[in-house]
């Protein structure tokens, strides 16, 4: 692969949130986000709701723990270590709106907030609190590529996939908090992995997925995050399915561009049929 | 899982076509189809172009191989084998109405000829000698449950799955011919096994695809035949990459209907949100 186009360094954190201390999410989120520069990372990308962890017990709780965006405490916080450690960051964050609750991710860069990407399909009791998101699928073009955002449950929309490149976004940062799926067989890898690989596949585009770890109010979770190329194989992971780590991977985002020539013949969007698409 | 509902016995037959030569290629799938049938099969799925084979080197040698839908001899022939053997037939043919040449799957049953599916997506050399499908995507209601088609590289495209998932369909039969895609890692699964797996389990259906083996003309294909159940893990296969044989698994097409509800909270089709499916 030439390094001749758009090579960016993707870092994915997967990482245990401990639920509702706030304060400390963050702070664990700052040596990630350092460990990861000091490994060359340009973009770092967080799980679903790192800084306030997962299982909420009522809307209340979700609500006391919700932050505005951009002029919460976390980030802010994330702001500056964007700005110190000169990268970008994708994070999942819970979002406060006036009396709206939103299950978002923000990209930050080295020069502050840039925007939000609010979970446009809410997997089970997130239906009970948050609001399915209002942004639509922005799409963000930066000085390193196109960069566009799902979260978690939105990955069982290959809808979402399709229309971010379709918009020719180059790489979809999804923080998630993945659970494990019913009767999965002996020696399968999870579902998401596959939904992962299949979407970056039928897309030609880079996927990275950091997931989080560890057991909350009797929910786990099941690791295994990955950062997958425009051919649909993992460029770095899938990670362990318990522990706390890295997943890095060097990624020319300009295979995205190249990536979707499928053979000498084929394109994978220009050989869409959007004429017969039709119900 | 219970047998409450619409248990069925689905084959499919991982086969090597003998490049034009018809009459072989049809007594073959005589044998297969005997077989499956002899091993409970109430459907029986095919490869693609499975009477003619793959690689032709020209518009005149396809058009020479193609038949014609119902009246041609394959199409005949299957019918009998049909009626003989009680059960349902999909299967892959080169097609030829007037001067028009179509790679295109029948759907047969005990009664006869039910209907065509032609291949809408068309991968590399197809586009050179075929005309893409101007049938859409078309939903067979029967006795067993709601059936619907594709056809190879149809399956890189989310958007035919969706469409049959959205018409109820409960089970997408798949005549198929894999090429090795470039650049796969050791130990990983065909990206097709992949793409079988998560659409089956993003639209919580039945997929079964019949795939071929060997080499014609240079062309090496894959193997890897499969059925998917609606939670998107094998019900049987994937087969080997090189080997003839059948893939059988029941199933209970009702899961289909259940299947969708990925959480009590959850149905992965009225979670859609259309109205901002917008480009």
């Amino acid at each position: 692969m030439s390094e001749k186009g758009s090579p960016v360094n993707v870092a994915c954190v997967q990482m245990k949130p401990l639920f509702g201390q706030v304060q400390k999410n963050v702070a664990a989120t700052k040596q990630w986000i350092e460990q990861a520069k000091h490994r060359g990372a340009d973009i770092v990308v967080l799980p679903e709701l790192c800084n306030t962890g997962y299982v909420f017990e009522s809307r209340s709780e979700a609500f006391s723990l919700a932050e505005e965006i951009p002029n919460g405490p976390t980030v802010q916080a994330w702001s500056r270590l964007a700005e110190t450690n000169n990268v970008y960051i994708i994070a999942g964050i819970a979002e406060k709106q006036g009396e709206s609750l939103y299950n978002s991710a923000v990209l930050i860069g080295p020069s502050g907030y840039i925007g939000t990407y609010r979970k446009n399909h809410l997997w089970y009791e997130e239906t009970l609190f948050f609001e399915p998101g209002d942004l639509g699928f922005p799409v963000f073009q930066m000085e390193i590529g196109k960069i566009g955002m799902l979260i978690c449950y939105d990955m069982w929309f290959p809808e979402a996939f399709r229309i971010y490149a379709l918009h020719g976004v180059d790489l979809v940062g999804i923080p998630t908090n993945w659970v494990p799926m019913p009767s999965q067989p002996e020696g399968q890898a999870v579902m998401a992995v596959h939904l992962a690989m299949t979407n970056a596949h039928s897309n030609g585009m880079f996927v990275a997925c950091a997931d989080r770890v560890g057991e909350e109010r009797g929910q786990p979770f099941i690791g295994s995050s990955l950062i997958v190329d425009p051919y649909g194989w993992p460029a770095a992971g899938p990670a362990g399915g318990d522990s706390e780590e890295l997943v890095l991977a060097r990624c020319n985002l300009s295979e995205a561009r190249t990536g979707k020539n499928k053979s000498s013949l084929n394109h994978i969007l220009r050989d869409r049929r959007p004429e017969i698409y039709k119900l």
